[in-house]
């Protein structure tokens, strides 16, 4: 048995405990939680067959009550020094994979900045919030298919372009290839109908950060009347960790101020808006900060939202808060808000940049408040284009 | 071994042969063949336990040379009266169950008649037809884990709705709740990345009927800017036997005439266009014969565009036409359409109707032309409203 030492300062302290799919040279998947810079293979040390599955869906089926034993049995386990050796593995040896099958994928629209902004570029000779935007978090099915894990290459997706000054669309390679830096919560708990803001905790295992590629000029020409589809499609990356809500009770903040109050179904006790802050880097130049506390709905309104007509959820369903943007122009979370449709590029040292080339990466990083200071870690997700 | 006198003019006859998942009294829900008004047990008459399936997904990855050889074998064994007596139901016996695991859930909007209807009710202001619906099959995601079997009843969802002379919006079940008349297609061989139109019969494995219902009041007023969701998302129902493609050569037509032309992808060499009648009944009476063969695109090119930025294609993706309307009046789809917006109502009987009211049922009937001058039936699908 061995006692893991971390720095203080770890991400992945204690407190924080996110669950992974993992896999070392020559072993199946399965899985781990990430302490400091180790992994440690449950299966290996709690000897329970149910974390020699290559997906989260079983574990995250179990409920409430089975996450938290678990997370007791971890803690003591950490914090006597009982890990087994065997069951110690270094980040840096280990392969992440998708750590959930994706049931259904929910995408909203819940940043007021974002929206605003997109509603000024998309929609130029009207108002940029549209009237519902008050009343109802926004949302779109994403396709469930294509969500990957960070670290998979992103090909640039093919389609049709039109630009508002052509006569016909032409087809061809997205030449404005753009990110949206997000959160996403996952379903554990199943249920056949709707989930109340208070009933959150009980039915949502964690969170993820989200990196819905978008191609704006795909998406531009194809998204009415039906919403985004093909620019959308091709790929949506998420960080490999997921942290469970039970790491993140420190985190909980108000959301802004909604004004017109939201009808009762929308209604929350206490709020599961969440302090988290986001870094994204591009071609390692931070260029943005995106503050999810920001975001005008919680999660937990999202999901009320997404169930209120009797809408079934399954284990593995994947909702994203869409794009995270603050009022600033450092915090908006997709390039297009960034550099204003294209029209200010960034500097990225000695380059700039609009929209993604091939050969570029994209690494967003987020973390938030934990107990006693601590910081509660979400790692990262990143992702490197590749030509068409 | 016995055999299995059907009439001659049965929907499911020899040139049918439709596949579902069946379970009778007491036993586990597995693969079957439908045969006149019989069910063929296929693990026990084949003796393959590919067949002791409750879902089609494994048989129908294996692609097409095993499609062809399993429609061959059951096709021998019917006309040569070999089938083993234990291996035959009732179709009145039985319970069908939902024939795949539905992976994604894509919705086209493929008719131009339905297009230009919505486009006037819900802009009245605007060119019905939008500038992109030539040029490609719109569409959006929706949500797979409520996709049901026919008879599964479906309870009113509720939801925000505000009509445009209402202040803000109130929450309660839907007061305009509507069907959609669809065909659905779903995929056996997954893909990395596009699937051409000339592809289309290597992965997609066969067709049913779709029912999208759809809460117009909700969707109305939740639409801007990224399309329907809850007003979707409670329910769609789908026909328990799978039609293969195999059986529906003689169906194939050409699609009306596409002016401007289709960019390249979108091109097929011979159209998977197809002659499939439909006909709704609203509590037992007719009212509308949806002519398939007036869609503008056909299915091959649906999911070619749906691939052509790359998506990979999963065993399981359904994607369906959207509302089916011919030119006619008695051709529309959907009941918004026929009522035009509730303004116009039909007659039942001896009452009227706009919406659906509780305790309607809907059934949707399809038949497509087969080999000398027999019907492929798609049997029906069919669901009754309950209340909210």
């Amino acid at each position: 048995m061995t006692h893991i030492d971390i720095p203080t300062d770890s991400e992945f302290g204690i407190d924080n405990l996110p669950y992974g799919i993992f896999s070392t040279r020559g072993t199946d998947a399965r899985v781990g939680v990430r302490y400091g810079d180790n992994v440690i293979d449950l299966y290996a040390a709690l000897d329970d067959a149910e974390f020699a599955s290559a997906s989260l869906n079983a574990f995250m089926a179990r409920g409430r009550s089975r996450w938290v034993e678990v997370r007791t049995a971890v803690t003591d386990m950490l914090t006597g020094g009982q890990t087994p050796a065997e069951a110690i593995a270094p980040v840096s040896d280990v392969t992440m994979h998708l750590p959930f099958e994706v049931a259904d994928y929910v995408d909203f629209y819940a940043s007021e900045h974002h929206a605003s902004n997109l509603g000024r570029l998309f929609r130029p000779d009207a108002e940029p919030l549209l009237p519902n935007w008050k009343h109802l978090p926004v949302a779109y099915h994403g396709r469930a298919g294509t969500v990957v894990v960070s670290g998979t290459d992103i090909t640039r997706p093919r389609g049709q372009r039109k630009a508002p000054d052509e006569p016909s669309p032409t087809f061809g390679p997205s030449r404005r290839l753009d990110i949206e830096a997000e959160m996403g919560f996952v379903v554990g708990v199943p249920a056949d109908g709707p989930i109340s803001p208070d009933q959150f905790s009980e039915h949502v295992f964690g969170a993820v950060i989200v990196n819905d590629w978008s191609a704006r000029d795909i998406q531009a020409w194809e998204y009415v009347p039906l919403g985004p589809n093909l620019g959308k499609s091709f790929a949506t990356s998420i960080s490999p960790w997921v942290v469970p809500l039970l790491a993140l009770e420190q985190a909980r903040v108000s959301t802004p101020v909604q004004d017109p109050e939201p009808l009762k179904y929308l209604r929350e006790t206490r709020s599961w808006a969440l302090d988290i802050d986001l870094t994204v880097a591009w071609n390692g130049h931070i260029v943005s900060n995106p503050p999810y506390s920001a975001m005008y709905w919680s999660p937990a309104q999202m999901l009320a939202h997404e169930t209120v007509n009797g809408a079934s959820s399954r284990t593995g369903d994947l909702f994203a808060s869409g794009t995270i943007s603050g009022p600033e122009k450092n915090q908006r979370g997709a390039f297009i808000e960034l550099t204003w449709g294209g029209s200010e590029p960034v500097t990225l040292g000695s380059e700039t940049r609009t929209f993604l080339e091939d050969g570029d990466d994209v690494v967003i990083a987020a973390s938030a408040p934990g107990p006693n200071g601590s910081r509660i870690g979400f790692g990262d997700v990143r992702g490197r284009i590749q030509p068409a």
